[in-house]
This record gives C-alpha cells, structure tokens and sequence, in this order.
C-alpha cells in the first residue's frame, strides 16, 4: 500500500487537475460535497440558460412557431448526436426520448425481432431492477420465449449464451458496485454464440470512455440525468448501429417515428434511420436543460476525465481504509480502477444510518438496501479535497457510533 | 341568421367577460393573435415561476434530496388529480406521465386484457394518426385480433359493436374538425356491448366539461401541452375507473410502476392503483411547469369556460362566413356550438398559403393538410376583440388573394 497522502499532496492534485476550472460552471450549493451525480447529476449556468430561453424566448414569445425555428422537432436527434459522439457512435445512430425503461422496452423488442427463431433473452440478476422488469415483459410478449439469468440460472453469462439465445442485456456498469464490464470482451462473446449485444449505458455515459462502434455493440439505452447532468428526469436515449436501422421493428409506433408525421396517414409508415425509435411528443423544457448540460461536454477530453475519475476513487478507498477499516466498513466495489466506474460502494449493517448521518453534515451520497453505501465522484465537479473532507466527515461519524442514536433507526424512503 | 355585431358590441362581450383578467396570467407576445392553443398553449408567469423554482432551488440547491424534499416523486399522482379535478374523476384514477401515444399503448393494452376472450379493437378512422398507429401496434401484438375502423370498415361506429370487440378508441373531439362526440351516450352503446371505452381527451381537457366519472368511462388518455397550457412536450395523463384499478395490466412495467420500487426486487410487482400505470423517471422540469400551470385552472369555473368557447366559436363561424364566404372558405367544423369544441377549421383551395399569410400577419392558427385551416380559442386568454381582429386579417388576405404570390407556393412542416 502506498503512504497516505497528506493535505499538502490532496492540494497539489487539485492544482494539476485538468478539470479544475469546470466547478465553476455549476450551481451546487454552499457547505456540500455532493458524491451523488451518479443519481442526479449537478445542475450549470449552461442548463438553466437554456432552460430560460426556451421558456421565456421560445415558448412564451415564439409558441407554436418554435417548433421549427428553435428546432424542436429535430431535437431528438441533434442532441442523440451529441450524446453518440460521447459514447463512441459516429451520426445518425443515437436518439434521445422518452425513459430509459421505455427505451429498453423498444429496444429488447427491437433486438427479439432481429432474431425470430430464437427464444432467450438473456440478462444479469444484478442488472438495475427495472432494467429486469422490462425484460420480463418483453419476454413473456413473445410465444415461447423466456429470460434467463446469469446468477441466477447459470453463475457466468457465457454458461448461458447458444443457439437459442436471441439476445444479451448488459449494465456496463453495475448501479450498485460500480462494476465496470469489457464491452468489446463481452460482445464479441456474444456475437460469436449469434446473439443480439444491448447494453445499458445509464452508469458509464460521462462516467468512463465508451466506445459503441469501436466494440460492436447492437444496441444501447442510457440515461442523462446522472453523469451528463441533465436534469431531474432528463430524457434517456437509445443507441442503435447503423447495419440494424433499415430492420428495425419496435411496438411504440407513434406519429414522431412515421416517415411523414404531418401527412397523418392512416397507417404507419417508419422513419428512416434511428429516428424510427420516436414514439409520441418529447419534453421539450428537459431536453433543453440537456441541451445545456451536453455543451459543457465539447470541451470535455475524456481519457483525462477517465484518469480523474480512477484517481479519485482510488484515494476514496485508500483514505475510507486507512481511516475507517476498524468501524466495520467492507469494499463492496472493484479494488482494481480498471474495473470500475467512477462510484464506490461500501457495505455496512448500519449503512443506512451511516448514510443519513453523512447527509445531515453535508457529504451527500446514497443508500441501496439493505446495507451498501454509495458514492459517485463526478469528475467535472469534485476536487480531491471533497474526497479527502469527505472521508474525514465519515471517520467523524464511525467513531461516534451515530446509528445508536435512535431518529436514525427509522428506515425511509431513499431515492 | 342574427345581425352581425359590430366593434361597439364586441367590445361589451370582452367587458362582460367573466375570464377577461385571465390574460393577464399568461406571457403572450405583442402583436399576435393565437389562435393556436389547441397545439401548443400560452406560457402562464404561474408555469414560469414553477419552472424557476424547480430549477434553481430544488435542482440546483436541493440536488438529490428533492426527490422527496420538493415531492418530485408524488408529482404523476398530484398532478393527476388535479387534472382528475378537471375531467370529472374524483381522486385516485388519474396520471401524469410519459406522452399521449406511449400512455396509449398502455391503455389499449389494458383494455384488451380486460377482455381475454374478445379480439377485435375499434376506432375512428378519422383518430388523430397516432392514435391509429397505436391501435395498430396494438391489435397486432395480440394473435388473431384485428382493429376495426369507423369510416372504413363500416359507416358508424354501432355497426362495429358485437360480441367480439374488445375495446373502442374515441376521440371525445376530432383534432381536424373540432366535432365534439357524446361520451355519456357512446360509452352506453360499448358498454350494452360488452365492450370497454377508451377515450382520447387531448382535444378537450381544459376545452370543454368532461365528465369521466359520470359518463362511465373505463379509461382515457389526454395532453397538457394544449388547452391545460403545460408547455411543450408537457406529459400526457391516463384515467383509469377505480373498478378496473385492481385487475390493470400492462407491459410497460418500469421501476415507478413497482409495489416497492426502492427494494429493487428482481421480479416485477405491481403498485397498487393508478401508480402501475407509471414505468420509468419522469421529466420533473417539464412537469413542474405543468404544475404551476394546473394553478390557474384552480379558479376557472367550466361551465362558464364552455360558455365562452361556444360564444367565441360561434362569432368567429359568424364573421368569416359573412365577411370571407364568397372567397370560398367552407366551414368544416360542426355548426351546431354543442357538438364542436374550442376550435374552428375552415377549408380552402389555398389553406397552406392562407395560413403562411395569415401567421405572417400576427393571426397565429395552424394547417392540416391538405386544405384545412385551423383556429383555436383558448377562452382564458383569447377574447371577443382577438376574434374580430383576426376575421379582419383573414378577410384583408382572402381579398388580396395571397396565393397568387409564389413564395407561399411552397409546402413546408407546419407543427
């Protein structure tokens, strides 16, 4: 183990990071560390001026009329675009809309379809929960088709990968350990067993260097509230590669993915390209404060972010160890920083109160039952000296032994 | 035909008008009439304030913790029964989320699950487009059943009626024509058939009185972006009867739909009531804005609402038929005030450039091909003075014969 840093070394960090001069450009409050933008992502001058434009200028004075002259109706798209020049996609292949879940419900459909004479989906027990009711939906849609589960009916995903597999869904990074995953590893197993390769990007996008095109990979939903800093409720978006988009078939056919939405023809007729993943009407008010969130990302080089991201997190755990081993606290992410997001988790029995505690002095994380403790280091936004003042405030707090103090015995809703 | 009224007559309208103070709540642009409400509605300074405080306080400064701080999460059912206020559904049976055609496709599940035994879907042929798309999806996900239309299939919808159809789509007002359909009676009719009634509002909901509970209807779906005045791309809502809350299915079970959505259970519960309507995050800005918006309708009594819009509506018929019908506009909105909603379309030969010149002029409607221009009347902020003046403009253009000039000539996207 290498020698505990001091303050002096945490300041000298600070000085050479390279982002240093992005906290400036969001609106986080006073007396925070907020080591919760892999839940809800920060909000910048950038969002809330587009979000004040789109409202005072374009739908209070513009009106109807701004669907074309401000772009909305191409919105989807331009900001898809955006979002696949972050995640590896060249044009054309990356929409934004609707929730993540309804992305992955188009998209696990979609991915079925490409394969008709397979019946399994396959998926991660430890995928995000909702991530798992979907593919049991889309499943159980299909005559004869099921969901198996790595964990659950084979302890490797390469246990259940063959000739009936249709198609593969994978969190590239888990919410809950921050475990980061081999994209081109794993889809290239995947492709090999014939199957359809869908990853979900909700942890990974702005977090760690995706590479859609560079590992083969199908299809992917993410997300744009967390990492990307889009907003509470940010639209998701749905990656789709090129060789698949004249194929593609999806149930949410509505008038935004028809070929010509204003002809309104009776019967439906799909768009070319990604945009066939278009169902009815976008929110307009939260894709503009995306809008402004992605701006802060053009400037945004992100090996350097992705270095950031590995030395932050190994000093967390460096620091949570050294200073917090003896109160019972367990590593619950990666040790290795290749393995891992730009989260870490920890374990303990009192996690939730550990956690509440923390809240109340102003290092925000977060709680997933029964036990994890969880904090997510934004690269754009936390200094090293948030990760140092945080572990101080969580030594503070294990040594107190807050979770005998009663008012937090008490279990609550956590989002 | 009663005696044209003149400006002095028209102003007294405007000074007995019981909404008249109502526009001074909304930010409406100088020089504009808008008579496109029933598209996109006004920005109101209530929806604006929301949307600031929302932003910069719950976002910005709250961060994560609004989640439960700011209530974001109870927004879909808050805002819902709100909304359940206005369409005659007491509390519990109505939903923010998602858009109109996603929220659809739930719907129309829904209902052909509450009849397993049935296969055949109706609706109008004449449906806002999406809504067939939808239908389509529908029906076709389902072996052997179909969907039927009214206007192709067979002249009236009775005649679709029997022992086979599952469930009827309605537009309770045509989004072309404006015809506003009785729901009491043609619930009564699907249901002396078995059937279950489905009813889209988009068109009437802050337009006219609906009356879901008291008509008997088993679900509806609608937009705040028109008449409610939500903003753009504001989510849509699902009314569901209490006596189908406890059977509901649908297939897009997401996290927000879960029993326990903070437990992350591998497998899929249903929350009890409206909630299992919900799947995944929802655009919180885009709803805050709807929220301040539902603040005016709060004070707005509906009866003396659709006594405007029937006045409104009527002048306007009125004035352009006596003023522009030898320019050959042809009324293709209901006369009849009781069978039309809060809006008025016309065809002509020339529509497109029409409209072009019109919007031009500051008389803000819309077209829909291929001859039809359309006029709403948002009685909250549109008065008697703005439907004179806006009969003036289009009396000036039809004289003028603006279609002669050629740069009118050319057909582009018209939202």
């Amino acid at each position: 183990m290498t020698r505990l840093p001091d303050i002096a070394a945490i300041e000298a960090m600070d000085a050479a990071d390279p982002f240093r001069d992005f906290r400036d450009r969001f609106l986080l409050p006073h007396g925070v560390i907020y080591l919760d933008g892999n839940s809800l992502g920060a909000a910048s001058a950038a969002a809330v001026m587009e979000l004040q434009q789109a409202t005072h200028e374009e739908w209070a004075q513009g009106l109807i009329r701004s669907w074309n002259t401000a772009d909305w109706w191409e919105m989807p798209i331009a900001l898809g675009d955006r979002i696949g020049k972050l995640t590896g996609a060249v044009p054309g292949q990356t929409v934004v809309c609707d929730s993540v879940s309804i992305n992955l419900y188009k998209v696990l459909h979609a991915a079925m379809a490409l394969r008709p004479l397979r019946s399994v989906l396959v998926a991660e027990a430890s995928s995000f929960a909702s991530d798992l009711y979907i593919a049991q939906s889309v499943a159980s849609s299909r005559p004869g088709a099921s969901l198996r589960l790595e964990g659950v009916d084979a302890p490797a995903l390469e246990d259940l990968l063959d000739r009936k597999t249709a198609a593969v869904l994978i969190n590239h990074i888990n919410y809950k350990t921050g475990e980061l995953l081999d994209m081109a590893a794993l889809t290239r197993k995947i492709h090999a067993a014939g199957a359809i390769a869908v990853w979900d990007l909700s942890h990974s996008a702005g977090a760690v260097p995706v590479e859609l095109d560079a590992a083969g990979a199908d299809f992917a939903v993410g997300c744009t509230y967390k990492y990307l800093n889009g907003g509470p409720g940010a639209p998701g978006f749905i990656f789709a590669a090129q060789r698949h988009l004249a194929d593609l078939r999806q149930p949410l056919i509505g008038w935004w993915g028809h070929a010509r939405p204003f002809a309104f023809e009776p019967t439906f007729e799909a768009a070319s390209g990604i945009r066939r993943f278009l169902c009815g009407t976008q929110p307009v008010l939260s894709m503009r404060a995306l809008k402004g969130a992605l701006d802060i990302w053009d400037s945004v080089d992100i090996a350097a972010l992705r270095r950031k991201c590995i030395a932050m997190t190994d000093l967390f755990i460096q620091l949570v160890e050294a200073k917090c081993g003896d109160y019972g606290v367990v590593l619950a992410s990666p040790r290795d920083g290749a393995k891992r997001g730009s989260q870490v988790s920890f374990t303990h029995a009192h996690g939730y109160a550990i956690m509440q505690a923390l809240i109340e002095r102003g290092v925000i994380g977060d709680f997933r039952a029964p036990t994890t403790i969880r904090f997510g280091f934004a690269p754009l936004y936390i200094s090293y000296r948030d990760v140092w003042q945080s572990v101080a405030v969580l030594e503070e707090i294990l040594r107190m032994g807050v979770w005998q103090h009663s008012r937090f015995n008490r279990r609550a809703a956590v989002t």
